[in-house]
């Protein structure tokens, strides 16, 4: 499917790759079995990766694959840690290793970009901005019998959520037909991301060298893939870890107009709120109403954006989540928002590694540049957007009427060490947040 | 906190394990940067895991943090794919190498087992049993200062389920006021599992040998953990994927009694059913029925169960999910249920990663032999639930009004290659099968 895209064309067509120009993929009979590669060892020749060239072709394609081991331009697998299943369908004879995706009719449903920040280097360092028109980009490699895969895919959605029902039913929203159907039914685009991580731009975005990135990567994980120490010739790294999906409503090609409005949240997935309902927490609640927003948005002929991230418990799981969860409501005093983080911070040792320095790579990849409502109260989140460029004219906190039951701890909790709670929340005080007290351990065991 | 629990003691102090008999934990300075260790070398001697031992101190605990390299028994690092962002953590100066959690106070609020398939070395091989007791039975070790995490925590949560909401204004639902409130919420104990893998259990399962495991392992993930080769003496693998939570509605204490009635339902992650509603799958509206099933169950006196697993896309991850969403609209002749596993498989080369044998070791650790009402279609499941040695009465199919607008391809599809339909949903021939349409590419486009 060829995507007719004046940009794309000009970003790729400044340099034609030839087929003839392209070395033949290794076909790895995966025989012997290499504890590691080296750099520079025999029969190593990664394919070049020019990340954040102007040009795409000569950027160059992500190879991720187990075939091409000479070629493999990346550290790590595909599909996150969903490699591990792969493995095992292997393990289990269901599937070949030979196995080469066919992706005809799987392009994007929607064109995205380009925009200046993909070949700005440093603007966007944990994901391919390319990775979701790779079959048309990297044809010849395809042609040559490359197994190249995307990294991004984006399709389209018809979306049954309950809280914008009860929105339309007792007239929050209205139904325009298009957006927002007479059923309740609200229409989106939507673009799943794997990780693709550009080791030293992310380096420099945690300040450290690339080496400390890289050696705490392979220390901390109890020695997962020493190529990370062995190949400071290959720069790309998939971790295995879970990605972000990006919900859109409206018109998504209006989203790198300033004149045009444009609602944005940003989510870290809560999956005992999200999908289960839980009232310790906001997430679900503020998540809903930020779809409602996003509608409303794209209503006025804007554009309504949600991007969410798997980062479940600040990015520590949900054992260490439940873990904090039983202390807090058994701590002396009870569940107070003065403990909130103390008690994270106990068993965690930190009290978030979603690091958000991260997040705005897929803001770039929108091509945004200026948010109207960011529907966040996250300072975190707040200053690494405005950090990375991008301009925020209105903070949008969850309206209190929403907070759930026994989540005022933490609301109480954040709005103290720097939230934005907007005119809607008063910043209590140190002494103030021993008074705000959640649901009792007695209630609880 | 003193758990006291009379099957705890017996399977405990049948030997007790002194200080003096514990070898000083190895603090691991980290300096020296080994690229991989090897079975045999100087300094190794893991602690000995007894893999599904009649006695839990003799059984050994699980010793996977980075500080104890001589001592530690697995592969791998706690967390999942979260060990990433600990490791960030490191890396940016944020997070101390030798924190230690603060687990006071931390404990289940609930008793789980102990069950005889716990001591079952074939029963139980993606998890640890103990996973939730590990700091009273392994207290020697963590006196001795030994680092251990616990694999499984459990708490309990207050549920605001829109669905449960509706069905309670509607009168599906009744309030008892204890399982479920006046004002819709009801009551739930949770348990977050992270995976513990016993590797040669895990290969039977697989029909597999060990060794073919370990190389697929290690080949398909692009060489990640060359211990997976080198330490064939460590049986334990902590994987970098997601775990699984269970949420149970009544009171847990009743689930192994054959006499109480128990519902179950298995569900698989969906992103954009489960959290947005998406109406191309049951997803979501299935774990909502099974929810009421769940409800209803506890308001009887027993117990409903529902256990979410982190298999996104049947383990093949999101991105691949929407290349053959994509696939599907756009192919000739339109999206049919006849095409449904087809795009999968040309895309993925294969239909399900999830590897249903792996589940029913969550439903052997809650003590269940007998499942009265079984809230899936799943033939996958149902097979693996029985052959594991659970006792399925009723199976539920989803009922017909519940399928979203654009899932009829799905149910179609799945009812005609063996899912349960009951007598709710005729089993349609092949033919029958390029009748049922979903969305076209022209509405979707």
């Amino acid at each position: 499917m060829i995507i007719d895209n004046s940009l794309v064309n000009y970003y790729c067509n400044t340099v034609h790759i030839e087929e003839r120009d392209i070395e033949e993929p290794e076909k790895n009979e995966l025989n012997y079995i290499s504890l590691t590669t080296h750099d520079g060892e025999f029969g190593s020749k990664p394919i070049t990766m020019n990340w954040g060239h102007q040009d795409a072709t000569l950027r160059g394609p992500v190879i991720a694959t187990v075939k091409h081991g000479g070629q493999r331009n990346a550290i790590g697998a595909h599909s996150g840690g969903y490699c591990i299943y792969t493995a095992l369908a292997v393990a289990s004879g269901q599937l070949s290793s030979d196995h080469i995706p066919n992706l005809k009719m799987t392009s994007p449903t929607n064109d995205f970009g380009p925009f200046p920040s993909w070949t700005d280097p440093k603007k966007i360092v944990t994901l391919d901005p390319w990775g979701h028109l790779v079959t048309t980009i990297f044809e010849p490699y395809f042609n040559k019998g490359y197994d190249i895969r995307p990294t991004i895919a984006v399709t389209k959605a018809h979306i049954d959520f309950p809280e914008v029902k009860d929105a339309l039913r007792v007239g929050r929203l209205v139904a325009d037909g298009k957006i927002l159907k007479e059923d309740g039914q609200s229409m989106v685009t939507k673009a799943a991301i794997e990780p693709v991580w550009f080791l030293p731009g992310l380096a420099e975005r945690f300040g450290c060298s690339e080496q400390t990135l890289r050696q705490a990567l392979f220390k901390e994980t109890n020695m997962m893939y020493p190529e990370l120490l062995t190949r400071t010739d290959i720069k790309l790294f998939l971790p295995p870890i879970g990605g972000l999906t990006i919900y859109i409503w409206g018109d998504p090609a209006t989203i790198p107009n300033e004149d045009i409005p444009l609602a944005v949240r940003v989510h870290d997935e809560c999956n005992g709120s999200d999908v289960f309902g839980s009232d310790i927490c906001t997430c679900r609640p503020y998540l809903a109403h930020a779809i409602e927003e996003c509608i409303r948005t794209a209503q006025n002929g804007g554009c309504g954006v949600c991007v969410y991230y798997r980062k479940e418990g600040r990015s520590l799981g949900e054992v260490t989540k439940y873990l904090v969860y039983n202390m807090r409501k058994r701590a002396e005093g009870g569940d107070t928002a003065a403990e909130y983080f103390n008690c994270t911070r106990n068993v965690a040792g930190i009290t978030d590694t979603r690091f958000q320095a991260m997040m705005p790579d897929a803001l770039h990849w929108l091509g945004i540049t200026k948010i109207d409502k960011f529907i966040s109260m996250s300072d975190m989140k707040y200053d690494a957007i405005v950090a990375s460029g991008i301009r925020i004219v209105e903070r949008v906190p969850i309206p209190s009427e929403l907070i759930p039951k026994d989540a005022q701890v933490e609301i109480a909790a954040k709005v103290h060490v720097g939230y934005h709670g907007g005119s809607e929340y008063k910043v209590p005080t140190a002494e103030e947040l021993k008074g705000v007290t959640g649901r009792g351990a007695n209630e609880y065991d």
